[in-house]
This record gives C-alpha cells, sequence and structure tokens, in this order.
C-alpha cells in the first residue's frame, strides 16, 4: 500500500461552497484525444460591423435602434426568459409530483464597448471600470424593485458556449426566487457563519494565501484563484479581500483593482492558447432581498471548457451528469500553468 | 393579474430526485438562432473499420488485441478516471477547505456490437437483450468486489457528447464512493421513503400513467416519459413498473420488454431530426454497498443535448451553470412531439 499523492492519485475533492464532490483524475491528462475539435475564428472582426445587432446606431431584432452610445450600453433582452408580469395561482400542497410556480424576472444585456471587435482583455481598465459601474447601477436598480430578489450577472463568452454575437457583452437575469446554485451556496455560507461567526470565503481566502499553491493573480483588494474543487480545467475565481457582500460596496480603489484584475485574468487566458478564450462568468454576491447577508463574500466565477488546446474542450457528459464531475488536471498544475501566462495579450507582442 | 398557464408563462418546477428547481421559459422557443451549430457526419459507415480499436480482431492503444466477439465484449479502459491501488491516507479534520481523499475504482468499455456501423435503435431486439445480460453480468461482478460500492452503466453517444469513436459502445465507472449526483438521489428517495413508506419513483410513475400528459412510450413492463422537471430539451427516463431495485432482479420478460422499449426510444429519437441522435444515458439503481435499498427504483436517464435541429444544440451555459437550469420548450410538448414520431427507423423507410 503506498500513501497517498494528491498529484498523482485519482480521489475526490470537497467543495464546501456546493457541499458536493469532484473526482479528480491527474494520471488521465494523459490520454490522447481523438474526438470532436471546436472550430475558432480566426477572422479579425471590424470595429463596427453594420449587421450586428449591439453596435452602435444598428437596429435590432424588435425594430428599436440601439443609441451612438461611447462607453457601455443595457437594454431589455427582446427574448427574456422571465417575463415581468404578475401572475395568479394557487399551490397545490397535494402536488409532490407536479410542483411549479409562476416566476417574475427581467433580462438585460449589457454591451461591454461600443466597439465591435474588442474583449474584456483588450480593453483600457478605465472601460472595464466602466463596466463595473454599470453593473453597480443595474444591481442597485433591478435590486430596488419589489419583486426582485437576486440579480445574476454573467457573461457567455465564445461560440462554444452558446454566444452567438462577438460583439463583447454579458447579461443580467434578475427575477423573484434565488436560483438553485445560489440557493445551495448561500445555505452552505449561512451554516458556516452560524457556525464560526466568521465568513467561509474570507477564511477559504485567508488559507489559500497561505498555502500559496493555487493563486494566479493577487493584487491589494482581490485574488485569482483556482479553487481546489475546480471542475472545469481552467476554472477560476476572483475573491475581494475585505469582507463585501455585493458589488454596490466597493470603494472607487476597489473599482480599479477589480477592473485590474479582471483585465489580467481574461488576458492570461487569451495567452493560455493564444485564442480568444472562451468562458462563463459569473458573479455571486448577497441576494437583493433585503436581508443582511453576513454569510456572503463577493465572488466571481470563470467556467472554461477548454482542456488542451484552442480546439479540445472537456466534455462534461455520461459520468459527470449522471455520476459526478471529473477533471483531469489537478487545480494546482491549472493555477501554475495560468500563473505563468504573460499579462500583456499575445495580440500586442 | 392573469391566471398562471403553466403552457405559456415563465416558471419554476421542482425535481424531488434532486431537489432542486427548472426554469421553464414556454415562450422563448420562438427565438431566432445565429448561434454555434453542430457539424453532423453524413458518412456511411462500414460495418468493419480496419482503424477502429473497437471492432472485433483489431489492436488497442495498449497494444492488445480484439478477440474476434459476435455478440457484446467488455474490457478495461486503457484510460480509467481512477484505479484500483489501495492508497493509505490520514484524513486531516482541520481540512475544511482542503478536504480530499483517494477514490479507487474500475473502468471498462462495452462494445455493444462487433458492428461497426450500428447503433441502439438499428439493432434486433435480440442483440439488445444481450447487452442488458452484459450490464446484468458486470453490475454483478462488479458490485461483488469488495471495495465496489457504486457501478455507474452509461453511454456517450454522438461527437456532442465527447464521443470520440461511432463503433456502438458504452462505458463502466466503478467505484468505492457514491458519486455526487447518486447520493443526492438516494438521500431524496429514502427521505421519501421513510415519510410515506412506498417508493418515491413507483407513486410518481403511476401519477404519470393517469395524467398521461408525460408519457412517450409504456408496455407491460416499463414507461418511458419525459419527466415533469425535465432540464434538457428532449429528455427521458425510463422506469420499470415493478419494484425492481437493480438490474439482475429482471425477469427474462422484463429483459426484452426493456431492449424493446430502448429499441423504441431511440428510434423515435433518431427520426426526431432524421439524424443519429446523440445523447448521454445511464442508469440509476441501488448501489451495490449491501444494503437493501427498497428505496431505490431502477430507472434510465436520457440526456440529449438537440434543441431545434440536427446542428443546434441547447446551450447550458452561463445563468444555467450560475444560477440553474433553464429550458426552453415544455416537457408536456417535448412528450407529445416523440410520442408521434414513428416507431420504425427513418433509414428503413
Ligand atoms: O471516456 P471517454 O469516452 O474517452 O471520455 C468521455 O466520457 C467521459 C465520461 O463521461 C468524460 O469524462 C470525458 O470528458 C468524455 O470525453
Ligand atoms: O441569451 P442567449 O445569449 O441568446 O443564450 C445563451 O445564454 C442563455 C443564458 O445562459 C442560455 O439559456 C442559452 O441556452 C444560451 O444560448
Amino acid at each position: 500500500m503506498r500513501n497517498f499523492d494528491i498529484n498523482e492519485d485519482p480521489h475526490r475533492r470537497y467543495n464546501p461552497l456546493l457541499n458536493e464532490w469532484v473526482l479528480v483524475s491527474p494520471h488521465r491528462a494523459k490520454r490522447p484525444w481523438q474526438g470532436q475539435n471546436e472550430t475558432i475564428s480566426t477572422e479579425k472582426l471590424p470595429k463596427y460591423d453594420p449587421t450586428c445587432y449591439l453596435c452602435p446606431g444598428n437596429v435590432r431584432a424588435n425594430g428599436m435602434n440601439n443609441p451612438n452610445y461611447e462607453s457601455s450600453f443595457v437594454f431589455e433582452n427582446d427574448f427574456a426568459a422571465m417575463k415581468q408580469d404578475e401572475i395568479m395561482y394557487e399551490e397545490d400542497i397535494r402536488h409532490t409530483f407536479f410542483k411549479a410556480q409562476p416566476e417574475r424576472g427581467i433580462s438585460r444585456v449589457v454591451c461591454f464597448s461600443p466597439r465591435h471587435d474588442l474583449t474584456l482583455p483588450e480593453m483600457e481598465v478605465a472601460g472595464i471600470e466602466n463596466i463595473i459601474r454599470t453593473w453597480q447601477k443595474e444591481y442597485t436598480d433591478l435590486g430596488s424593485i419589489d419583486y426582485i430578489n437576486h440579480v445574476q450577472i454573467f457573461e457567455n463568452k465564445g461560440s462554444v458556449m452558446g454566444c452567438s454575437n462577438p460583439h463583447p457583452h454579458g447579461q443580467i437575469w434578475a427575477q423573484s426566487s434565488l436560483p438553485t446554485q445560489v440557493e445551495k451556496t448561500q445555505k452552505n455560507l449561512k451554516d458556516y457563519f452560524i457556525k464560526n461567526n466568521r465568513n467561509l470565503l474570507q477564511d477559504y481566502l485567508k488559507a489559500e494565501l497561505i498555502k500559496d499553491e493555487r493563486l494566479v493573480i493577487e493584487n491589494d483588494h482581490f485574488a485569482a484563484l483556482v479553487p481546489f474543487w475546480a471542475i472545469w480545467p481552467y476554472e477560476t475565481m476572483i475573491i475581494s479581500k475585505r469582507h463585501i457582500t455585493k458589488i454596490t460596496d466597493f470603494t472607487a480603489e476597489e473599482v480599479t483593482s477589480y477592473a485590474t484584475i479582471l483585465k489580467q485574468l481574461t488576458t492570461k487566458y487569451d495567452n493560455l492558447f493564444n485564442t480568444s478564450f472562451p468562458y462563463s462568468s459569473g458573479i455571486h454576491q448577497a441576494p437583493t432581498d433585503g436581508g443582511a447577508h453576513e454569510e456572503w463574500q463577493f465572488h466571481m466565477h470563470f467556467y472554461p471548457p477548454l482542456l488542451r488546446s484552442a480546439t479540445v474542450k472537456k466534455f462534461m457528459v455520461g459520468y459527470e451528469m449522471l455520476g459526478e464531475s471529473q477533471r483531469d488536471i489537478t487545480p494546482e498544475k491549472s493555477a501554475a500553468i495560468l500563473r505563468e501566462q504573460s499579462d500583456i495579450h499575445y495580440k500586442n507582442k
């Protein structure tokens, strides 16, 4: 019998945010790949695309014209997953198996820049600060609507993540219920807070700063790291150092620090495979239900699908869907690889 | 204020197997699609492919030769996610944030047929019966190994599901722990069993047979239906009518019924978009930890990604990863569409 070597032996790791496990198979990174390759567009994008429904001045699906916006621009999603209508219903308690309830919500699209050809890592820090201020405003405006209890800010980047337009943009889905993943996270944050009278993610970040094995970037106010329990090959999390429950609590300095770490992290991502690195990212923070939510700590998840190259992604399929998430490369290895990527974007070299 | 119309209004549905919710947006099926299209191979496959590592007689990655098998054939995965080595470790209880434990397991590949060009719907019922008997044997053999407490039988079909070889095959991952999804399901099945002294899935199936809104196929021993809480557009579940906790409890008649419903369901799937329909499927049943597990009921999940056509899939990305699964077409509509598909495979028409 050998002693457990976490860098070599198959093992499971525990995610305290979701109370779930992930299967880690370090030795499996070596297997050959004969499966599907993603296509990458190497087409150089124009600064302005007359056919793009997100570019300034152009017409959208609903016939409306975009303004000639100069920084960021927000509009209601023309094909929203939720509606604002108030709907009457009686919950039928006999319905153990057919439990449903109407859901009210608002979906918005946030254009990050008037430039069709820029992505986060290619923007100036000042431009990213502007996106953060837009997120703050939306969190406040949407969150102050009576029936809105949660505001989900996210970005799908790249066609492999279902994004249909390369114009840099994100989305906001605000709704009356806490979404499943947020509810789970809140439960675990709260349990920890009640038990320890401390914040789970602050304690976790402190432990990670001491260990220094999974850190990718650190500045005065934020750290970006590959979580110990990451499921995606190059998954990361940005956590604020100060105890901040929501984006509107940032000081002006923190806004700049956050913009800076966003630019650095996405630059490292692009440099990893010399490609516009696809991901879904999103912010987890206090719900807007009026509670104090001391248990929450502002953080942002990045879930990127690529595994081996610009064209080979990790497939979360059979075993992962039915059993448990599985990864082939250790989070420590991924963090080391990301750490050594340059902070200068490959296009500018 | 209008009354809630589950066929038209955005709503959430509750999944009692996982204790999770799904967001349903019936009106959203109408939005146009400008995003990524999957590529489909229309290439006619040969009955035997000399370069395929799964075909009879051919050489595998590890240098070994496949036998000239005539029905199904099982071998150890050359790139297994787990290993059989027994590994020593001390759990460090201070590790709230760095909790990990070695995991032992065995991965096998199950070739469904010597024919390179056949998939489940194109096989004879007798051939599918043979696969089921292979699954029974593997469940028994692997399950009887001392440290194996769970046997996950599954299939990834189609390149979009990470499958790298069209030769019909599935996998079995057997391991010492209950995978996250199975553990969650077992907890909810058990809670229901303790509370009601009845089986959750048997009660659910009875309720569905009476409602008759989401059934796709029914025979003497099994039903295939779109669960009320399905997340994938054409997700289905096969449930045994009799209370059966594991695949080895089937009578000979039930094996035939199961093979028949598998052939019918996958035929309807192929006929939906006139394509070899991709999916991940897998069996959920009692763990092999020696317990009686009366709370379990044999069932099989099908998670197919396609949404609108053979080339447009549903992307489970941003909001889905950070918030909650979301679907655009109601389960009732999906069930009706699947029900009306022919039982004769489109290639044979
Ligand atoms: O074992 P395969 O077929 O090479 O690999 C496929 O199925 C596995 C089990 O679902 C996944 O972990 C892999 O990501 C996927 O590519
Ligand atoms: O809203 P979009 O960009 O059209 O759509 C994309 O993001 C949504 C939110 O994550 C998903 O529900 C869709 O499946 C995806 O294609």
